[in-house]
C-alpha cells in the first residue's frame, strides 16, 4: 500500500467543507457530521479545479457546444473507458446531457416502450420518481437483504419482464449497496432481457470508483447489448463536479444514437459550460488522482469495517465493492428509521426507506472523509444506539 | 445620454470573444462575424464573474442547496422585480430550475391539462420542439408580420381556446420580435384566457433587457392572473451566464406552488451550484451593470436603424423594444433564406425559418456587440443581399 499515493488526496478542514459543500455540509446543523448525500470531504482535484477556475477567467459562462454526440467529451470520455475498463466506445455514440438523472429520464422517455419499467429496490431515492415522470408503471425487484450476496433475482426478472415489463433500470455499480455486477451476473441479466426483447438502461455514475477486488464491467461491454442499452456515465461523482451539470449518455449503435439525438433540443439541451470543461479534464487528465481516491477509499473501507467491529457488533454490511457509500443492517438495534437517533447523536446519515420505502432498521452511511471524521461517525452511531 | 454609464460594458476583442463564447463564436467559421444565437460579446458584469470566481476558489462544485421554493436566489429575484418592475413578488412562491427551457417544460407537464397548448409564432426555436417532448398538441397563433404593429390575435386566440386550446405559451418580452407587450395587451390576453379557465405560461426571460420607451409588464402582476400563469425568468440572458444553468419559475399562488413543489425531483432538479451563485450576484448587485448595458443596447439599436437605412435600405424591422434581437424583414431582396448568402459574405444571422418553420424573407439578427461589429455586420449583410 502507497499511502504516498493516497495522500494526493486532501482533506476538507470543517470550515472548508461547509463554505464548499453547500448541500452536504450547508444543510445540516452545525455539531452534526455530515455522512448522507454523496459527496465527499476532498479537495476536488487540482487538474479539474484549475481547469474551471481558467474556464472562468476566460469568460466561459455562456452557452457549451452544443454537439448533441461525439465531440470533446466523447472523445475523452472514450479514452478514459479504454484506460480504466478496457471498452471500447465510440466517441460518435456519447451524447451529453445535464446530469445522470435527467440523462436516465430522456433515456426512459424517447427510447422505452410505453410498458412498464423494473426498478431494483433498495435504489437511488430519486429513482424511485421516474415512473411517475416518465409515465411508465414503475414494477419493483427486490433484493433479498437476509441473503448472503447481494444479486438480482433472475426468476423474477424473467417473470416481470414476462407480465409484460419492458425495461430494467440497473444500477451498476450499486448504490445505496455497493455492489459491483460481475461479468457473469451481467451476462444473466442479460440473457434474461434478450429473451424477451427488452431494453436495459444502465446507470453507471459509480464505475470510476470500483476499489480494489472488484472490476467494472460496463454492461454495454457485453456481445449482444448494443441495440438493447444504453449507459449514463458521469465523471461529477468520483470528481465531486455534480454541480456544474454535465454527464454523457453512452449509446452502442448508431439506431439508438439517432433516435437520441433526433428528440428536440427543449428535452436535452441543459448541460453546462462549465460542466463539459471539469469532465474533459478529468476524463482527459484525472488518472493519477483518481487512483489516489480509489485507495484512500479502499483504506476508509478497512477502517469501517474495524469501527463496526468495536462500535456496532450488530450492525451487518454487504462488502463494500465501489464507491463511498455504505448499506448498513441495524436490524438488531430495534429502530424503525435508526437514522433518527444517530442525528440526535450528532450524526446525519440517510434513512434505509429512502432507498425502499417502508423498510426499517436500515441506513446508509457516507465515509468519504476523514478518517478522524469517520472515527467520529462511527463512534456517534455506536453511543446513539446503544 | 451619458455615454459615462455605457462604457462599464466593455467588449471582448475577436479572441475574447472566440476563448470565451464557445458556441456563439467557436461554432462560427473563423472571419465570419457571429450575429446568431442570443449571447453578446461583451464582457461578463465583473460583479457576476467575481461571485462565480470566488465560488471555484471556496470549492462550490457540488450539488447546490435543494430547497425546491424560497431561499435565497428567490430572495434576490424579488427585490430584483419590486426594484426594476415595481412588481411584489413573494419569495416562497419562487421555484428554481436548471434554465428557461426546462422551466417552461416542466410547467408545461406539472401544471396543464392535457389539452393542446397554444404557441404564438414566430417563436424561439427550440419552443416549437415542445409539443412533441410534453405530448401536448402544438397550435400556432400566427402574428399578422404584414401589420403595423406586432400583437397577438385576440379573436383567434379565443377561437383556438374555444376549440380546446388550454395553455398559451407566452413570450413577453419576445424573442424573435423584440416586441414589449402593453399593459393594455396582457390585459386583452387575460380576458380571453380567464373566459376559457385556460393557463399562461409566460416566458420572461428577456424582461431585464427592456430598453427606454417600454416598461415590461409581469404577467402575473395583473389583476386576476395568479392562480392561472407561471412566469420563467432567468438573470442568465441579461448577465450573459446560460452555461451555469439556473432559472427561476415564479407562481403567484400556493397551489401551484406545491404542484410544482410536489413534482419528483427527477423532473426538476438539475440547477447548477455555480448558476445559483450567478443568478444571486446579478439580481441583488447587478443593477448599475445592467443599467449600462440597457444604454448600450439603446444607442446599438439607433445605429442599427441608421446602418439599415444606408445598407438596407429596403429592410423592414419592427420597433426593438427590448432585448438585442432584431427581426428584420428582408423580402424586398427576393431571397428564400436570405441567411444563406448573407453567411456567405462573413456574417452569421438566424433564418427567419428557425422561429416560422417555412417561412421565407426574414432573419434574426444580434446587435449585442460592438458599434465597430455591429457597422461592418451591415455593411456586409447589403454587399451580400445588393
Ligand atoms: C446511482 C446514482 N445515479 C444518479 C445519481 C445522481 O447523479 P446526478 O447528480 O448526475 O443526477 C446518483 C447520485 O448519488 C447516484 O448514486
Ligand atoms: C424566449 C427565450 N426563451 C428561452 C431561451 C433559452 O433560455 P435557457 O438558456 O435558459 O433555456 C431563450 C434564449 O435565447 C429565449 O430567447
Amino acid at each position: 500500500m502507497s499511502s504516498d499515493r493516497a495522500s494526493l488526496i486532501r482533506d476538507l478542514s470543517d470550515e472548508e467543507a461547509r463554505a464548499a459543500l453547500v448541500l452536504k455540509w450547508g444543510d445540516t446543523e452545525p455539531g452534526t457530521i455530515p455522512a448522507w448525500v454523496a459527496e465527499m470531504d476532498y479537495e476536488v482535484a487540482p487538474v479539474v479545479r484549475e481547469a474551471v477556475a481558467a474556464a472562468v477567467e476566460r469568460g466561459v459562462l455562456g452557452y457549451p457546444p452544443l454537439d448533441r454526440a461525439g465531440g470533446t467529451v466523447a472523445e475523452a470520455y472514450a479514452g478514459f473507458a479504454q484506460r480504466r475498463y478496457g471498452a471500447t466506445v465510440d466517441p460518435a455514440h456519447v451524447l451529453l446531457t445535464a446530469d445522470v438523472t435527467v440523462g436516465v429520464r430522456v433515456a426512459l422517455e424517447v427510447l422505452s416502450e410505453r410498458a412498464p419499467m423494473v426498478l431494483p429496490v433498495p435504489a437511488y431515492d430519486p429513482q424511485h420518481g421516474l415512473g411517475k415522470v416518465t409515465g411508465l408503471e414503475q414494477w419493483s425487484l427486490p433484493v433479498d437483504l437476509d441473503g448472503d450476496d447481494y444479486a438480482l433475482d433472475l426468476d423474477e426478472l424473467d417473470r416481470l419482464l414476462a407480465r409484460g415489463a419492458r425495461t430494467l433500470l440497473l444500477t451498476q455499480p450499486h448504490n445505496p449497496a455497493g455492489h459491483v455486477h460481475t461479468r457473469a451476473e451481467l451476462e444473466g441479466i442479460r440473457d434474461v432481457v434478450t429473451k424477451h426483447g427488452a431494453r436495459v438502461v444502465s446507470d453507471e455514475i459509480h464505475a470510476p470508483l470500483v476499489l480494489p477486488g472488484a472490476e467494472h464491467v460496463p454492461y454495454l461491454s457485453l456481445e449482444g447489448t448494443a441495440d438493447h442499452a444504453v449507459a449514463v456515465v458521469s465523471s461529477s461523482k468520483a470528481f465531486g463536479v455534480p454541480g456544474l451539470k454535465c454527464a454523457q449518455i453512452v449509446t452502442g449503435d448508431d439506431a439508438t444514437r439517432d433516435r437520441l439525438v433526433d428528440t428536440p433540443l427543449a428535452h436535452n439541451d441543459s448541460w453546462g459550460s462549465l460542466g463539459v470543461v471539469a469532465a474533459e479534464a478529468a476524463y482527459a487528465h484525472g488518472d493519477a488522482w483518481l487512483d489516489a481516491l480509489v485507495e484512500r477509499l479502499d483504506q476508509q473501507r478497512s477502517l469501517l469495517r474495524s469501527l463496526l467491529a468495536e462500535h456496532l457488533p450488530e450492525a451487518r454490511t454487504w462488502p463494500l465493492e465501489a464507491t463511498y457509500l455504505a448499506w448498513v443492517d441495524l436490524r438488531a438495534y430495534g429502530h424503525d428509521d435508526p437514522a433518527a437517533p444517530i442525528r440526535a447523536g450528532g450524526v446525519r446519515v440517510t434513512p434505509g426507506a429512502a432507498y425502499w420505502p417502508g423498510l426499517a432498521g436500515f441506513v446508509r452511511l457516507n465515509i468519504a472523509t476523514s478518517p478522524e471524521r469517520l472515527t467520529e461517525i462511527v463512534r456517534r452511531m455506536g453511543a446513539a444506539l446503544d
